[in-house]
């Protein structure tokens, strides 16, 4: 295989490091510089934790991209700076493999058109766990055929919100293929309120919390004499890259924007 | 074994069937005589379903205890009519076995006072379900070194109430032996309404209904490093019956009242 | 929906009366005929469980064929008479659809063979339980990306052979997409003979034997930091008319020979 | 509650370094010193990782013992090393809790007739984690009413040995009480050699080993129309502090030799 040269934007942070870690032991994967917010002028070896690692780190994008010739860009950072980076690699022809969150409609919109308008791939995923991302692509596809369903997500009992933003995401691809449907016995009733869980288009979404979890999700489709259930386990954020992985190896063969990297497992 | 000879209240039911046949099959176990709301005089075998069983039937309850010499009156009926035929084993001196739920907290104390003041045994089961049972008992007992758990229940579709019945009770047990706990981050909020299910006393209960399903749940504990699950399955009635053949064995060697089959499991 | 017009071979056996209960209460089928190796010439409504059934039962099947106006077969008997009726369906130009499974690979050949000259229709499906085929269509699907699996099978302690059937096939279907691998570390060792399951291509199978147990598999991929699970759980056999359903919607849309319900799900 | 002062034997290793850290956040815990083989005559504090904590680190056991006053000593060496730290512990009064698995018979002997014969509390566990301890307990009482039973076991791929300790311990203590029964069909067969798993007096056990998978049991129980399963997921090490904490508050007014967690455990 080719090597693949890449720029890392983000690399003290968890998931920068992860990726920093996977380019080193990836044969055909090769660091060619970082992009940090703080540091600059200096070699990333002279950071605690990336010993030997003997690239440049740089503070300004433009400078980056200017002095380093790479193929894809690897941004692990936050929302505003993520959007800058990805808008200044394309321009520079630097295929962006993105896995910051929080995006506007407006910015994707942007990312989109100026992707495809220069003819080069880019891949925005909100979420690189490749068995929590089949796990959402087989709901959809079941949904098909199965016209119940509920789903019951377990994560530790630190966590502030429920559902679970990758929930509301399986109930919302399901929701653009199954018919619509209200579920339960159209005369079941709570004899306790919320039993019967959050209500998302007719599909029933569970939020359990407890100490020792980490992040879990559970698919359960019905029907008569069966059930099918598709699970994720998420045990560390390790699971992320085997999904940065195929889409640093996807993005070099795109000519066009993706969001989603369900979009671009077969 | 000495035989244990029994009369059966309501044998045209479906549990009342489960237990003629459980009857039938068990070598150290003899059917006496049935009592029925509907015939009187015939025979047994004279009922579809019941082919070769040649004991009585009777409509009158003091009448059948006159006549057979029984050691167990099991009841598979209903609430008003099961504490009636209840009250009067016990006068007769035939211990009650009592599937029959849904007896007032006052019936109940009745009972006990005269079951405890004859000083005969008598067991009233609302679960004989000997799985369900010991998933409560060891959910109770697991509460005392897991101060965090949250159960999941899961019927079909077909059901009408959640919680279910059996989850209530769990959480009640539970109750009893954990220090009183809200679970979750003080600060965690549902973004959708219902999704962090029913509150009992700070345990979180979640009902998931679907075709397919039939009575399931799991009781789910929780501290850092590790989780423990408890789950029962019940995939059809004959479940109950291994419950009934424990408590026929156990009330011939009882003087006293039992409620709840987990308080003569070891 | 217009309605499709259907003859059952094989309507006593388990199958066969779930596929007439199945049309008749679906509203774009309808019931022509039936044909049975033990009676003839006498309305299906005479024979037990069929009551208000008032359609011909036929012993022989070109008779059967000739006398009958159908567009689908379904046959749910066993492998010899099986073949001979798909061949004769497929000859009157009735399309197949066959449950019947343990066709060899000749007899297999030669169907198809027949139904693509002739241009019409043909599906034949070892397991008419939609959730099981999604399943394996799955595990085949994610073992692109997950070269480590593993297979539970669940059964009750009845069932003779280990591994399961749908096991063995689950196992050959992931076979033809991932790399070959011997799983495990290389120096693992079992201290009790048997303890790493049957291995098919370097993957590990488990046959759990229970009472209690119906019929259920669980497929388990595992990658860094992460597990996919998808399971299938059969509670009765209700759940293969989901399947027959959808296979004789789809067969008459088609002009070819399928084998597998796999081939037509999309 | 009173204070519990503690010497931690291994505290540079992974089980003691979160025994120290156990010890700090316990507020009626108290550090008193540490033992360890390299080190000697320092303080804790010198070492990477022990931040603050001044406590005195010996080299030689009687030297720790005499120079200092403490309650419980908790040892989490090697069998070698820990077995004579135990008999000295004894000796000099102190009460250990043992974590070291690996001690011979005649070692545990010795070591119960030196705590019985000095009336003091001495607990030795192979297994911390109350959960697993707990299915291990659950597991037993459940075999009195369940004849039949099968262990899953699952762990990461890095494993050597196949079934794991766990599950062999599981199946012994459940052996202790179930009626000796060959389970599975009489005339069933293995069409793949391994796939019914391995076999501890006819009950069955079964290894699955995947990478992202940590240390998990699932202990399944069936019988007519229901099955029962009790599992224990371990997710990292500090699962077995919730161990070492009630064992250290029991082995306090112990006065004498227990060995197994689940013998503590009400």
């Amino acid at each position: 295989m080719e090597t693949i040269k890449i720029i890392v934007a983000g690399p003290r942070g968890r998931m920068g490091r992860e990726a920093v870690q996977l380019i080193q032991r990836t044969d055909h994967f090769e660091l060619e510089a970082v992009l940090d917010h703080k540091y600059n002028g200096i070699l990333l070896s002279e950071l605690e934790g990336f010993q030997g690692i003997d690239v440049p780190v740089y503070n300004d994008v433009d400078e980056c991209l200017q002095k380093t010739k790479a193929d894809v860009w690897i941004d692990l950072t936050v929302p505003e700076a993520g959007f800058l980076h990805t808008k200044k690699a394309l321009e520079y022809g630097v295929r962006p493999v993105v896995g910051t969150t929080g995006f506007t409609e407006e910015q994707l919109k942007e990312l989109k058109e100026l992707a495809n308008s220069k003819q080069i791939g880019c891949i925005i995923a909100p979420n690189f766990a490749i068995g929590a991302v089949l796990m959402m692509k087989f709901s959809q596809m079941a949904a098909k055929y199965f016209s119940d369903v509920e789903i019951i997500e377990l994560h530790h009992d630190q966590k502030l919100d429920a559902p679970s933003g990758t929930a509301v995401k399986t109930a919302q691809m399901i929701s653009t293929v199954r018919e619509q449907k209200q579920q339960g016995h159209p005369n079941e009733k709570e004899t306790i309120s919320g039993a019967r869980g959050a209500n998302i288009n007719g599909m029933h979404i569970h939020s359990v919390r407890l100490p020792g979890l980490i992040a879990h999700q559970q698919v359960m489709f019905g029907s008569e004499g069966q059930t099918l259930t598709i699970r994720h386990d998420s045990y560390n954020r390790a699971s992320f890259m085997s999904g940065v992985k195929v889409s640093v190896e996807t993005v070099t063969k795109l000519n066009d924007f993706v969001y989603g990297l369900e979009n671009i497992l077969e």
